[in-house]
């Protein structure tokens, strides 16, 4: 069924809600109430619109005209993937923020692949994103500075802000803005919870040398024990990534190897789904937490709640709407800022008391 | 600090990765791992690649040009929000199939917003993204279908095509293709395992007449109740969303009404995020499951496996990833196509065996 177009009738103006109103014989409210399709409506009315929304391409166009005879803006968010729950909760945020100020939200996913990364920004360019947000953990080497100064540089170019979410900042010369959370006071104050209940030998699940993420959270752990004068023991600490089955397997190798009594009394896991995959090993060994082993993580995602697990609370959410509010204020293009969210432990059911303490 | 763009010099032509090795004096296959990031190179080589890259504003046209000199084609997919489990793990799927068929993924996000979603599509659709899904539970009432064929006929117009996910087909005539799984016969399931453990009061909480998903697993329901030759009683099912806060609220309010003994044994409910809700109610109560109530949700998603919940499977990332595959397939468009993926039950430890059975 051929339908008529804006275009093929040579109208170099595209349709409004004005002209499908003027089309139905109907008011722009009808119009709107209809397109909305949260009232109740006529069915020829809703007929007679519709056929004016086909007829005059309404929908083809939405984009471009925009809704109120105004293209409208985004902001986009590129992730690694939407199914990390730290990930989709900083996206949550840039959603929310972004409505609140009329923008689109596009998130791009990468799996983790540089070559999309660059194509994914590549495009948010070209849809003149105005704000270009860049989540999550990495190995902020030479090189990557010098990439990330790259698309900063060239999304300036197209008047494009750059915002890096949890990452270390580029430099003053780059025009990039950075909105960070405090992984290292998070993780001192709760190995310090630990401590102040007694524990001494803390396991510490997750160590990837090079990363940010992890890097600022065992530095954290490390200056709890100094702080409280407990030696550092490099053997308590483990090598692995941020996934439950890291975890899974981190802990059951751990626990295999002993012959002897434990020799460790807590966990910290530098994040929530770490400590989910220990929990998972801790009960097939018919281990109870708190009561033989203690166990604390990171992130108060899913499944923190659900598991009991008392962990550090970190602000995604607000990571997110910041980042959008810092984007489109547009300051001074160049200027590097930062900010720092804080963070703060949230207390469950997952540590014990020692005796004695 | 201003830079020549290949548009300044008067180039019609965009850099490619040749250009940038010719201009560096590298390899190409240097320039590709210095920009992946992935390798270890020399501070002076990178040095050189770097600046390359930034004469030839080669980031700034990475996605009009293409990595390998072809501009990537997209796929999207339109959500409510990502923070909800279920659309995150289609996006997921969707991101991996389009990662294996060498094409980029945006997600839209909608917030829930109607006019939103029709200006995210605009977008998507001016992206020339070749395949549009849009996901989720909607009143599929005449003014959606009419709105959904008008969207669908503007993507065909523009070469891309609609896949509705988890949503029921439009009819023949129009190009869409709808992938849907089984909620009917996994909730038909799920209560039959309860039925067969001896329960006959079985609370069902959820419902939510007019939307496709919660209409479809209540009519799993009542058909098992109706197989078993056990009474449906309307006074055992209960109205909310499928939100954890809303199964918290409905738990709280049946049990607060109560004066006498309980009149259910089980609770259906219709989503896992519900049940989650469910749990924390009956553990403030100091009611345990399954030896008090057994419990059964939908969905298999987290939290369901830290709550040891018996739920139904519902395989999200193989919905993404099948939709990308038919929208890609580029089968005659116009012709209407439906697929329907099964479902299961995934048996934990929150259903009790009642005694005689």
């Amino acid at each position: 069924m051929p339908r008529r177009t804006a275009a093929d009738d040579g109208q170099p103006r595209l349709a409004t809600i004005r002209d499908v109103a003027q089309h139905a014989g109907v008011s722009v409210a009808t119009v709107s109430r209809i397109l909305s399709g949260t009232y109740p409506s006529a069915p020829s009315t809703r007929a007679k619109v519709m056929r004016a929304v086909s007829e005059l391409d309404y929908v083809a166009n939405a984009h471009a005209r925009g809704l109120a005879g105004v293209r409208p803006k985004s902001v986009a968010i590129v992730v690694n993937s939407v199914i990390s729950p730290h990930y989709a909760h900083v996206a949550q945020g840039v959603q929310e923020e972004a409505a609140r100020e009329g923008r689109l939200c596009i998130v791009g996913t990468t799996g983790g692949d540089p070559e999309r990364e660059l194509a994914t920004i590549g495009l948010m360019r070209q849809e003149q994103a105005e704000a270009v947000i860049r989540v999550g953990n990495i190995v902020a080497d030479d090189a990557y500075r010098e990439r990330m100064a790259s698309i900063a540089r060239a999304l300036a170019r197209a008047g494009s802000q750059l915002v890096l979410c949890g990452r270390p900042p580029l430099g003053p010369d780059v025009p990039a803005i950075g909105v960070e959370y405090d992984n290292t006071a998070g993780a001192h104050a709760i190995t310090s919870h630990l401590l102040s209940a007694g524990h001494r030998r803390i396991l510490c699940l997750g160590r990837r040398s090079g990363y940010t993420t992890p890097d600022s959270r065992i530095a954290g752990y490390r200056a709890a024990l100094a702080a409280h004068r407990v030696p550092h023991d490099p053997g308590l600490e483990v090598d692995g990534t941020m996934e439950r089955g890291e975890g899974y397997r981190m802990m059951r190798e751990r626990l295999d190897r002993g012959s002897g009594p434990r020799d460790f009394t807590a966990v910290f896991a530098s994040n929530d789904l770490i400590a989910a995959g220990v929990r998972d090993v801790l009960r097939e060994r018919g281990l109870r937490i708190p009561d033989d082993v203690s166990l604390v993580g990171f992130d108060d995602l899913p499944p923190a709640a659900d598991i009991d697990l008392t962990t550090v609370h970190v602000p995604h959410e607000e990571l997110g709407r910041i980042a959008v509010r810092l984007a489109l204020r547009g300051e001074t293009p160049g200027a590097a800022q930062r900010v720092l969210l804080g963070t703060h432990i949230v207390v469950r059911d997952s540590v014990r008391r020692l005796r004695g303490v």
